[in-house]
């Protein structure tokens, strides 16, 4: 990919070091397809966090997903989806953001319909915030360990007595499910699935080309809850 | 707005503390306006970081502003825009993100007209990133204080010999202009903008609201070069 090629050249004169030869390799082999979905008053670093940090492994595709073309973020912008819920894609990670749009949500029969199928088709799934509440409403997370957002905590945990909430932990990784707390949680934990599929380098790599001060301990939980 | 009235009911039984009463006063008066300019390959988290520091304000309308409706982010979702540069704008705050497009735009006379333009009629400028070096070949950041980003510190300031620039500080603020390291020191600047805006106690909230660990001192930068 040429956009890829000039950011490698970029990387050499600037930041040799940021850029590791493999991402010459970005047109060899198939992708790492990831996909997101979105709804109106999604929140935005809950998508946009793992976004930025997933983008710069080396050789991935991340699309968006959801139940029509324009989607308003809470804060405003939009974003433009690539792939409609009428479908479902197989993929090797299905991002679920949270926000307050999962209010509503998680009575969309449609929706759940939707998740149902497409984690049977995702490699592993990815929620962040109040994602979970949708993933726990279409009983994906049933006897599963998982975290939610810590503000929104007592909402999300009383959709589902038969998720095992996690009331202190930044992010849960459970083989094929990985549950990150609220909002800025899921830019952590998103490193640590780079690190799970790449290795540290490549984590660390992205942690400094993003000038960022990774949380890499999914045990340390700043806003964890009393229960 | 209902979508906001909404949020703070949902606040008030998930999180009351977090969610002021002054939330409920958002119809009141005009919102503080602000423009975010977008341009192909912009770094998602460049934009986003403080659109979700900034959108949590009380009472705030962020659009996108761009040379063309559809924009693709360098991590590959697209976002729509809200204005063209073929106008300009009044605002409270202009953003610039940064992102490997910028290596491009630096060439363009009709960008960098418009960022000319646009700057007169913006309250304060805030760069992120690399977003810099298109303020600084506009001549908008001449005898300013500024910094940019780290990794890429050699290509930047080589662009202008007139800009004061910073090799140590997670974000300068010289009164007009707001100028941030790397992508994610955007976001740890753009909560300075509402503590100086609305005081520590906003901020505080924003940042709880948004389990994040809010590096909140400019002079601390895990990035700084020598020079």
């Amino acid at each position: 990919m040429k956009r890829r090629d000039f950011i490698a050249a970029g990387g050499i004169a600037v930041a040799s070091a940021l850029f590791a030869p493999h991402l010459f390799a970005t047109t060899k082999g198939k992708p790492l397809k990831i996909l997101a979905l979105v709804f109106d008053d999604y929140e935005t670093l809950d998508l946009h966090g793992p976004v930025e940090m997933l983008g710069h492994m080396s050789h991935v595709q991340i699309q968006l997903v959801g139940a029509k073309s324009i989607i308003r973020s809470y804060q405003g912008p939009k974003v433009l989806t690539d792939i409609s819920i009428e479908q479902v894609t197989p993929c090797d990670l299905l991002i679920v953001p949270g926000g307050i749009g999962t209010r509503t949500l998680v009575e969309d029969s449609e929706l759940l319909s939707w998740l149902q199928a497409q984690e049977k088709v995702s490699k592993k799934v990815f929620s962040i915030c109040t994602g979970s509440a949708l993933l726990a409403k279409a009983g994906i997370l049933d006897g599963v360990n998982a975290t939610t957002n810590k503000m929104a905590y007592q909402w999300v945990t009383s959709l589902s007595q038969r998720v095992h909430w996690q009331p202190s932990a930044r992010w849960v990784d459970e083989g094929k499910f990985l549950t990150s707390s609220g909002v800025s949680a899921g830019t952590d934990a998103a490193l640590f699935y780079v690190r799970q599929l790449n290795g540290d380098e490549e984590a660390r790599r992205i942690e400094r080309l993003t000038e960022y001060h990774w949380n890499d301990d999914s045990t340390n939980d700043p806003y964890a809850v009393e229960v």
